[in-house]
């Protein structure tokens, strides 16, 4: 029996963690004395990022959250989004909402009272242009069903979900049934798997999501898919885990990203840049420009192009989200 | 009779509006349609605030204040500095306070509880890299003789004070305390004239702290000079208040800057720079470079030469306080 569904009127709803990053540099031996592993997320309770802000150096605030940023980069594609996330009532909340709806991309999650603030995340560039992540969650940790806006989600072809969401014990219902209004409403369902270590706490979930059809298009990087197989041979990671998606993209830093679909690797380079100032949300850039190719009916070879083109422009400045005209920047490429 | 005077402990102090800036691109026809004066800066009530705000593009916030800028570009250059100015107990409090201390700033203006909100600066910067500032200046409107730290003041070579703060009817009396304070203690007070047309609404204020001798050095830009004497005549304007001054420094934007004292005047050129991304904190940083070389005991070319350097640093990239070691770029070229 063929189901017909309402033609969609968003391209791709997010739901993610809604934060503002505190950019600062940071030196190598900074993160080693407050034993960070560099290029990786770690969640931080109240009291240890208000000592971890004490000893940063003077910030930038910006607002980020991983599958914002990829609604962000969407956006400023010409693509409509929706995003799902949850803020407070205060100055870090209304930056938040500010800066997203000021790209074009529709939020109404209504923001929490009730003291806990906004989350954030305290990100340490160090020299080389590595982000390490300290996030403090705040009220983004209430993130539960009633956030779940069913119109919203089947009004978009492609339902988009952040792997860090799988911290929030509460959020995990809440996105299984998120899950199921999209597929029920005939839509695509995308992934991030988000971080290496947040794949090792998640490892379970995350296969036996891919097992049960759950994710149509898997967003990783390198040492994600790793992670979820527990190998260290890329090529033997990705035999093994393309299989159980329609649709494989994983990026590789300097060497580029594939992405695999009926059993063809597509390869694209990496775009080259000048330096690499902060690589905070290049994966998120990544997706929003593989996704943009995606919705404009594009091959997967021009929305792998996208991807990198996008990726390469927010990591050549300090920030998560693009400041430059991204569709300019395509303009002849695809 | 000779006065022995303590040796100073801090190179300058300097009280100044506590600003967190929100920094976002705007084109001309933004500025057009908002009848916003592109390079200038105005006062508004927090509901026009919250307009313009909303019509905004995405920001990026950053620690600003005219003066608070000068302080940590000082800082970065090594020189002991000290600040005092009205915060909330907000986010955007806890910001501006944490990076001020970050550069080694020292800052103990107890944070105002009642509810107005820490004082923000929307900064729209247009593709020429011109900035036009609309200030909403929250709880920094209330920065009271309370606030003027005596020991603090007599502890500093230097007082520095900027003409924004005339348009706190309450903070003036505080200022004037401010200056016999300093004077009575032997220091220098340093003055910078802020904006054209600040210098239009106390013009009168202005010239009589000038005829009274209240400061020492005055730091202008050629705009301001002009609106202080209501002429169009560089040359006539420096002239007529070069003699009212022991220091004069005026920046000349892409001509470099001039500095007058003892009736000789020492020129300057600009410092190449390779983009004007963003002019937001040039005339703070030139006061940085300049009072950091006089602290140094340089000659006045040495000290406008390391203004120059701060300054071209500072508009090379968006937010108002330097990225690198100025130090460091400095280094063997006075």
């Amino acid at each position: 029996m063929t189901v017909a569904h309402a033609p969609a009127v968003l391209d791709v709803v997010a739901i993610g963690n809604a934060l503002v990053d505190v950019i600062a540099q940071a030196d190598e031996a900074f993160l080693a004395a407050e034993q960070l592993d560099k290029g990786s997320m770690r969640l931080v309770d109240a009291r240890r990022a208000e000592e971890l802000y004490s000893r940063m150096a003077p910030g930038l605030e910006a607002s980020g959250g991983s599958a914002a940023n990829t609604l962000a980069g969407m956006a400023n594609l010409g693509r409509k989004c929706g995003f799902i996330g949850q803020v407070a009532d205060d100055q870090l909340g209304e930056v938040f909402a500010h800066d997203i709806r000021a790209v074009g991309v529709n939020f109404s999650t209504p923001a929490m009272t009730g003291g806990v603030p906004t989350g954030r995340c305290l990100i340490l560039v160090t020299p080389d242009g590595q982000r390490t992540m300290n996030t403090s969650l705040g009220v983004a940790n209430s993130l539960y069903a009633s956030a779940i806006d069913q119109a919203l989600i089947e009004s978009a072809a492609v339902l988009y979900l952040e792997g860090y969401l799988w911290d929030l014990p509460e959020t995990r219902a809440a996105l299984a049934t998120a899950i199921k209004i999209a597929h029920t409403a005939g839509r695509k369902v995308a992934f991030t798997l988000s971080d290496a270590f947040c794949v090792g706490r998640y490892r379970d979930d995350f296969k036996a999501m891919l097992a049960a059809g759950d994710i149509d298009i898997l967003f990783c990087n390198e040492g994600e898919i790793l992670a979820l197989i527990e190998h260290d041979d890329f090529d033997a990671a990705v035999a093994q885990v393309a299989p159980q998606v329609p649709m494989l993209v994983c990026t590789r830093g300097e060497h580029g990203a594939i992405a695999v679909t009926g059993g063809v690797i597509t390869h694209v380079p990496a775009e080259p840049i000048a330096k690499v100032v902060d690589t905070t949300g290049a994966g998120d850039l990544f997706a929003a420009g593989f996704l943009a190719g995606q919705a404009d009916g594009l091959s997967v070879h021009a929305s792998l192009t996208m991807g990198a083109i996008a990726a390469a422009e927010v990591i050549s400045h300090y920030g998560p989200r693009p400041e430059t005209d991204l569709t300019a920047l395509i303009a002849g490429r695809v």
